[in-house]
């Protein structure tokens, strides 16, 4: 056990001695978030001082960006701005979005195309970062489709789940190629030696599921992924899973659904200390422990989720983000770059070759098409 | 307003009046729990004591149940026993449960099918319940599957949702009567006039969802209820619908993470309260509060869920239901036959007869076939 723990310490040490000498560039859509660029700059300059190595590209208008870096002395040479002269909204439709070529988030994605920036977070419309980040980057080779993967913040062991919301109806394929993302992205970003990916179901037993999960089951049967079957809905909470997977409709609804049920919770509480003496006083000397399970659940310590499967790195946020968790978002992306996520996808992709989803009769497969038309 | 709530309530009156006058007979299937029948037979005892128009009759084997009533001296003409002399298992397939014609499920269906129980309340196998239902009593007139509705106890605004599990592959005209389903239930159960359906999404948006989404969506929007677009998994607690409709994979996926998400936090907290003295005498003093709120979220004050669209009314419970549960689901039944909530169905059903979800090209319709294999 503590000569696994060593090669683990071993290897994280390695991993940030490699990165301490690669410097890294991020595009920052600085337009995207609901509270304005100055939070997202405070952000970026944050992230500097905490990564030596890492450089800021923020995209958006030059003028009224820079006067903000200088009003606040946040002007640093590794927060650099390039121009883009529109915005995305947060209703615009992708499809729209699509058409604004100079807005912030697609001067971001073209700055990681043309290899000026390794990779990009945007807080802004996740349905147009991720329009524009398809549109200009394209998947990776094998991938028909990239999903987002969120994670559960267990304080043991952390679950990640994915599809959360990239994709609304999705084939075996897809789900398949969730698991191998999945898989790639616990391994390199949360140190999991050989991630257990279950199968997100209505039972634990393999005759549960509908067509899909029967469909997908065969398919991560024949791979080289630690497939432990299907998951239930309380298994993102047991840690007898590292990984599951489920189709974007399914993976949205949970998100959207746990997010209000916490904070149902609280509110309800809130509620009903109000109404004695004792309770208030009660709640004044829990206080700590609320704290505590708040930064536990809090979305901003996290920073963001990655999009995962383009040939491009990218981090989405909440567009409520503050700087803090932009903050968290940049380092993110910066690990990502760091652990090369997309060369060790690419490579799981060629080694499960041999899982060909077409003897699934399930040959077409039409263009991709995300839940946020 | 006042007028409005003087006629709720003297419509309430008039059916607590029209049901003290009919008794009703409820079956329960005796063997179901995992505390054993004692545990139920309790709880019909309770039940039996709290509705005096009620009677029960009691399915397992008949020299054991009676010997328990004798024992604690809950013998009563309203207790009645039905012999049967197999149990169908937790673990058992609801194919394998078909098999067995003896078993306590299977008797209490039949007194329903023959017309001697009203109703029945189950706390077994959920799938073997369902199969044994679908099998004898078969769905309502034009109603192609059954659903189990559950429902969010928010405490000011109540929602159901439904299917939570009945159904993993659900068509768009399935979708269309589970709403039908709900809007008769939360009528008739939760007197609500005129209840707001919603149906389930990624979005709020018109535009935003899968195949099925869309393809319901124009069944609701072309019938007489009072549809009002798509729902996300955090408007089940906002108070702008009484019903959701979702997929029954999607609803049992979500009802089992939200089970698992409120025992994560409070697990969380309770290990955090260990560390310090001042927490513990805080949580101390906020034990109503917590109490309060396990009242608020804890299922067996609900009894349990029905299973809606079949000729027969039927309340699963949960395997591990005890005495309180079962005769609160026991009251469930009696109401749900008191407000003969199956009839409504059927006239609503024919209300909306023009809503041919032929039109969508979807002709085909499989077998109805469960989750639960």
């Amino acid at each position: 056990m503590s000569s696994r723990i060593a090669k683990l310490r071993e290897e994280v040490r390695q991993r940030r001695k490699e990165r301490a000498r690669k410097p890294t560039t991020i595009a920052l859509d600085a337009m995207g978030t609901d509270h304005g660029p100055e939070e997202l700059l405070r952000g970026a300059f944050d992230a500097i001082n905490l990564i030596p190595t890492l450089t800021v590209i923020a995209t958006g208008p030059k003028d009224r960006l820079h006067s903000i870096l200088k009003h606040h002395g946040w002007a640093h040479e590794r927060i650099q701005i390039e121009n883009a002269t529109q915005v995305v909204e947060m209703k615009e439709s992708p499809k729209d979005s699509l058409r604004k070529r100079d807005s912030s988030v697609a001067v971001a994605a073209k700055l990681v195309k043309e290899g000026r920036a390794a990779g990009m977070v945007s807080p802004g419309n996740t349905g147009a970062t991720m329009a524009v980040a398809m549109f200009q980057w394209r998947t990776l080779p094998g991938i028909s489709r990239p999903a987002i993967a969120a994670f559960i913040p267990h304080p043991k062991h952390p679950c990640i789940f994915l599809d959360a919301g990239a994709n609304v109806d999705c084939r075996s394929n897809h789900m398949f190629h969730f698991g191998i993302m999945g898989a790639v992205y616990s391994r390199y970003m949360f140190h999991c030696r050989n991630p257990r990916v279950g199968l997100l179901s209505v039972g634990e037993e393999d005759s549960k599921g509908n067509e899909l999960v029967f469909e997908t089951q065969e398919l991560f049967r024949d791979s080289t992924l630690n497939f432990r079957g299907n998951a239930e809905g309380r298994d993102l909470f047991k840690g007898q899973f590292d990984v599951i997977v489920c189709d974007g409709f399914v993976g949205n609804v949970m998100l959207k659904f746990g997010e209000a049920l916490v904070e149902f919770i609280f509110e309800h509480l809130k509620s009903e200390i109000q109404n004695s003496v004792v309770s208030q006083l009660g709640a004044l000397a829990m206080m700590p422990v609320f704290r505590n399970f708040k930064k536990t659940v809090d979305y901003s310590e996290y920073g963001g989720a990655p999009l995962l499967g383009l040939n491009g790195n990218c981090i989405i946020c909440h567009g409520s983000s503050k700087a803090k968790a932009i903050t968290n978002a940049l380092r993110t992306a910066d690990d990502l770059v760091g652990a090369r996520v997309n060369q060790h996808i690419t490579e799981l992709v060629e080694k499960n070759a041999h899982c060909n989803p077409s003897k699934m009769g399930r040959k077409d497969d039409p263009p991709a098409q995300g839940g946020h038309k």
